[in-house]
Formats: C-alpha cells, sequence, structure tokens
C-alpha cells in the first residue's frame, strides 16, 4: 500500500479524492499497488465529508509520517506551497502538482531537490489540465530536437473568443456571460491579460530547451483589445483569432517566446480548437507536427492529470524520473526582434499614408465601414512599431501565423 | 554505451540509424547514456553506405553478442520477425518494433516474454508513426477507465478520401493519382480495405481494455466503395467521410470494435484530420475527450517513434515497463448487434417503401439526380441489413458518428 496525501481540499484536490476512490480498480493495477489517501490537508473541517477523519490542519502531521510517500499538491499559489512542497522532496516524499505559479517560478529548484532526494517533483496538471502534454514531451518526443511549441492554454480566452467569433458580439459582453457561466473567475485578469498562458509556455518551453526559460521576459498580451470587428475582418480572412503561446528555437539557438492574440488560417489545426478545449501544438525535426487536444481545466480532469503523476510516482518509487529543465535561464530574444506580419486596421482617410509608409501589402476588404485594413509584409515587433506610430491611427493590430 | 542492432535496413530500418544519428546530442541525453548502432541485419549488401560496415547476414551475430542490448525489429511481416523477436527477448534483449502485424498477433506472448526476461517489448511505432499514443495511453491515461478510442490510423486512406472531398472524383481516379505519387501502394489492399487500420485499432483496443482483442474478430470494412455523389450529400449534410477505426467499451463490460466509413459532423475534432496526416480520439471517464494528432506513416516520423521506444529501453536496462495486455482474448459483441445510423441512397421511386420500411428518417436533399437518400434512427446493423435488403435497391449506405 501506498500512502498519499492531498494538500488542499479544494476544487483540484476534492477531485484528485473522487478521481483515486471511483478508479481504484484501474488505478492501483497501473500503479502495480494500492494507493490510499491518508491525509488532506486544509484550514477548514469538512463535517459530513466521507473522508472528513483523514483531513488535518497541521502539515507537519503529513511530514512527519514516514508512511506517507507521495503528495498532491493542490493548494495552488507560492507560499505555503513552495515551503511545503521544499520540506516533503527534501523528506523523500514525492509531490505531484497542478499549481503552474509553483512550477514556473521554482521548477529547477524542486526538480534538483527531487533528483538530490531520490523522488520526483511532476507536474502534469500545470499545464492544459486535461491535456496529456508533460509526460509526452519528457517520455514520447525523446527522439526528436523539438523547435516550436504553439499553444492555446488557457480555456476562458478560448471560450470567449469562440463565442465571439460564433456569434458577433464585443468582448465585455461575453466577458460577462462566462463570468455568469462560472467560466471565468470574477477577477479575470489572470486569464484575459494571458498571464496564465504566459507561465504555462513558460514551463513548455523550459522543457522543450532542457533550460529555464523564464516567464517575467515573456512579450505577453491579452485579448482585451480584440473586437467584434476583428472578427469580421477575420472572417473575411478566412482566419479566426486565437490567444497562442508559443515559442520557437531556431537552428543558431536563438530563442523566443510570446503570448499574444493571432490570426490563424482554417488549415490550422489549431483552428478547430474552440470553447473550453486547448490544445497544444508541437513541431520535432523528424516527426513533423504533432496536437495534444484536450479539455485545458476542469475538476475532474485536472485532478486525473495529478493522479497520473501519483500513479507514475508510485511505479517509480526510490527512483527519480528523467526530466531535464535546469537552473540555466534561456537567453530570450528581445520582443523587438520577434518577426512576423500584422493585420492593422486604420481609418479609411489613412489608406495614402499607410500604402507610403507600410510599401507592399494586402488590402483586405470587409464589411466594416470607415476604415482602411491590410496586411503588412514580415517586420520585425520594432520595425512595425515605427511605422504604426508614424502612421498615426492604427484603430488595432493583430499578428499573423501560418 | 548502449549497443543497438537493426534488424533490416529498409525504409523504417534506414530512418532509424539516421534519427539515432542526426539528433544524438538529443537522444544520448534522454537515453541517460550513449547509443551505440553496432549492426544492422539485411539480406543485402550496401556498398558505399556509411554505415557498409556494420551490415550482416546472419542474425546470431547479434543475438549471441551479449553487448547488444536493444534491438530495432523494422522488419515487417511475422516471419522471420516474430522468431527473431522471440530469442532475442529470451536473451533478455529489449525489442523495438514498428511491425503492427506481429504485435497484433503476438503482442501478448512477446510481451510475456519480455518480462520474463527483464527486458522490453516496445511498439510505439505500430500504431500511428508519427502520433505519441502508445505512450500515452500507457503512461498518461493511468488514471482514467478508457471507454472509447477513435482513430483515423491509414494515412493512404485518408488521403485519398481528403482528396475526393476537395475535389469531387471518385475513388479509382484519386487511388491512382496516390498511386503514382507514392501515397498508395501498388498493392493497396491493406489499406484501401482497411486491414491496415483493423491491425492498429487491435493494439489500441487491446491496451485499452488490458486484454487481447483479436483483429480477426473486428468487422472491417473499406473506402472502395465510395462515390463522389456519396461526398455531395456528406457536404449538404455539413458532414465529411473518413475511415474510422473504432473501439468502445460500455458500462457493462461488453466491447466492440469496429473499421468502416463513417460520416462524421464538421464539429468533430477528427473532422479536421486530413490527407496525411492520421489522429486517435480518446475518451477516458474522468478527462473526457482527448486527442493525438500527426503524421500516420513516412519514413522520419515512424522512426523517430522507434527511437524513442530505444530511449525508453535505455532508460530501463533490467527493468520491465509495465504494460497490460494480457492473453485473454476479450469477447466482442457481433457485428449484428452493433447500433448506429445509417446514411441510405435509394433509387427516386424507392421513396414510398423506404419510408414505409424505415419509418421516421431525415430526408437528405443534395444535387443528385434520380435518388432518393435518408438518414435512419438508430438501429442494429442486423435490423438495418434485413430492412435494406426488403427495401431492395440500395445504391450505398454509410454509417454516423457524432
Amino acid at each position: 500500500m501506498i500512502n498519499v496525501a492531498v494538500l488542499g481540499y479544494g476544487t483540484v484536490g476534492s477531485g484528485v479524492v473522487e478521481v483515486i476512490e471511483k478508479n481504484k480498480a484501474e488505478i492501483n493495477k497501473k500503479s502495480g499497488e494500492e494507493l490510499n489517501v491518508k491525509y488532506i490537508l486544509d484550514l477548514r473541517d469538512f463535517p459530513g465529508d466521507p473522508y472528513e477523519s483523514k483531513v488535518v490542519h497541521d502539515v507537519n502531521v503529513i511530514l512527519d509520517d514516514p508512511e506517507v510517500a507521495i503528495i498532491c499538491e493542490t493548494m495552488g499559489g507560492i507560499r505555503p506551497a513552495y515551503d511545503f512542497s521544499k520540506q516533503a522532496l527534501l523528506k523523500g516524499k514525492s509531490v505531484c502538482t497542478s499549481n503552474k505559479e509553483l512550477v514556473a517560478n521554482h521548477g529547477p529548484e524542486l526538480l534538483r531537490l527531487a533528483r538530490e532526494n531520490k523522488c520526483n517533483y511532476l507536474f502534469e496538471a500545470s499545464v492544459g489540465g486535461g491535456i496529456p502534454i508533460i509526460r509526452p514531451i519528457n517520455y514520447s518526443l525523446t527522439a526528436e530536437k523539438i523547435d516550436a511549441v504553439t499553444g492555446i492554454l488557457n480555456g476562458t480566452t478560448n471560450y470567449i473568443l469562440s463565442k465571439m467569433a460564433a456569434e458577433g458580439v464585443d468582448f465585455e459582453e461575453v466577458l460577462k456571460e462566462a463570468q455568469e457561466k462560472g467560466y471565468a473567475e470574477r477577477n479575470p485578469e489572470a486569464d484575459v491579460e494571458g498571464y496564465d498562458a504566459c507561465r504555462k509556455i513558460a514551463i513548455l518551453s523550459s522543457l522543450m530547451t532542457g533550460k529555464n526559460v523564464k516567464y517575467e521576459d515573456i512579450y505577453t498580451e491579452g485579448i482585451t483589445k480584440i473586437t467584434a470587428a476583428d472578427f469580421v475582418y477575420a472572417k473575411a480572412l478566412g482566419r479566426s483569432i486565437k490567444l497562442l503561446a508559443m515559442s520557437r528555437e531556431a537552428e543558431d539557438g536563438s530563442f523566443y517566446a510570446m503570448v499574444a492574440p493571432f490570426m490563424i488560417p482554417v488549415s490550422h489545426p489549431l483552428h478547430g480548437v474552440n470553447g473550453v478545449f486547448n490544445a497544444v501544438f508541437v513541431h520535432g525535426n523528424m516527426l513533423g507536427d504533432s496536437m495534444y487536444y484536450g479539455r485545458g481545466a476542469g475538476k475532474l480532469p485536472t485532478a486525473s492529470a495529478v493522479v497520473s503523476d501519483v500513479v507514475d510516482c508510485a511505479r517509480h518509487i526510490g527512483k527519480t524520473i528523467m526530466c531535464f529543465w535546469d537552473d540555466e535561464d534561456v537567453k530570450q530574444t528581445p520582443v523587438d526582434d520577434i518577426r512576423h506580419r500584422f493585420f492593422v486596421r486604420t481609418k479609411a482617410e489613412a489608406e495614402r499614408k499607410a500604402v507610403d509608409i507600410f510599401g507592399m501589402m494586402r488590402v483586405v476588404v470587409a464589411d466594416v465601414k470607415g476604415e482602411y485594413a491590410f496586411i503588412t509584409e514580415e517586420m520585425s515587433e520594432k520595425e512595425f512599431a515605427e511605422k504604426a506610430e508614424q502612421l498615426g491611427c492604427v484603430l488595432n493590430r493583430i499578428r499573423l501565423e501560418g
């Protein structure tokens, strides 16, 4: 029997307990041993809950119990999750987490502690809850040099953009509806400003490069400025607007990551990823394109990912599973030098000036009055910013991918 | 250093050697040790080939060399691949294969031999060359009860159907073109009759159930009867026609698998899987839907999958990785009892009779002259066959999914 403790009995934590109970036949078989939830750490009591008797308020009860081999950290936030995780690893207890904030901030250190103490720090649930993506990168794409990862990594923003595309309504309206339905937080900033996707692409980029990609250095732009008019143009172009989190490593070793809304064509496999579904598109030098698709969040999908980590820990008691994510920070190409094509909307009277400044361009005709819209040649962010400044009346601009 | 031998220096075998050479920095790092291709078994000589000196003609040179720890079986076919694999495993050498024929026929026995001899029999490349799917099922979806797998598992047929959909031409014409381009074999039977997809879904179904799903018992229907007219109707219905390989396990434990052309709606994630790309759609009871997408075949994608198995073997020398695929055969629901809705085309004059026989139905209007087409209610294959027999003039019928 392998004893497990769950830190935090909120949505994901209670999901973990539920998954272990509901699928115990499969899980015990695949673990090679019976899993037993021995403790649940929470500040609250849960009178009447079937697991009431397992609830403890002091983390030391768990840390000091040598019978506990695996800990699920489903608390979220940096503190006290960071301290608890560190202490657990120092005692040789494996930690499985859904906490992207903590993984993005302290991944390499916690992985090192796991190695030093012959246990594991696993975080499948930290990126794309219901999409197996960490393990495919670490275990499946091992014969590849991965040079590009492109993800739709946030369910809330993808739900909002999908709705805007389908119904032709503006951001604020859909956000309000999403909040009412519980698909968006009351304080939606982390989602709609792209911060959540930024943490996730930092984690995936670190695994892709084997070094540390600091999320603070990733250019991040949210979806709050996307309007119904943008979707009118997108449709005319046979494209959709998606919040993409991407990273690219060139052959010369230069690297960049970015989170921003992009227009992608109908032929792009990410085009059909709608609603609360997320997907990660990976390019390797031998395999070419592959894609991983599933629910980006949600209690049971996220909990299932945590429990799959628990099974992996159970299969590797006393042994650290290989994971390459060094302390060394990756040098990121400054955003100024990143190159894309841009879709640009200006006032109708700016046409002549726009042609003078941007030269070769493709005009975009759509049913929007009083505007002139076009797609630029590929250019650097810096060059674009300078030209847009010179033009003066840019209503919106969205990058193009594919 | 870990010594590797490659059996069969054809397309996949030479790809394996190429991948190990080209990505050696990544692969050696991820293996934890340097991989060295020590032997290549082939009946032919390869004068001028950079690996010429490694070619041997006698398998015993490889089997008798205690330095060889891992063997890549990329020969295909049952004999002599079966004997070579068995002998290798009996000597404690791990075997990594792309041979779906052999895996579908002898998987449980070879897995047992691997367990008994503390080595591994891995077969990621046997299903969907460039799609990591075996490892995600075995390592990632471990907290799930998987109850449905639906795949587009054959590149040739998907290429043909995608072309037919895009260009409105008939099967024979596209097949000829695909043969000229090398996307279809000169003898295309294994692909177009669904036999290849059948082997692959048998393998995935066995991993899904943990028991043995005999491919001989899977109802298999190819795409040779699909016509341009069928696609006219499909378009009118907002659907596409795909060769699906599916398996389903109901809550009562009953199981069926089937390979056949299906009409699927635009909203289905498999709808956008076109050309030589393949995908596997998996449903788990906690995770819900997830999908894995990539190149279904091709030299380097398939070789990359074989090498990812080699890396896995290198990480687990002396230890057998868990894989659940018992000898016990799964009881398959007889095809007569499988239930679907059917799209049916008849001659225009059969309208009244069709309504009398099939009762409630949805009429399908499309620009095809002299025909009457409809979609039935859900019914068993047996019931459908009886009614179709009674009706007498069915021009074609295609099952519906989703």
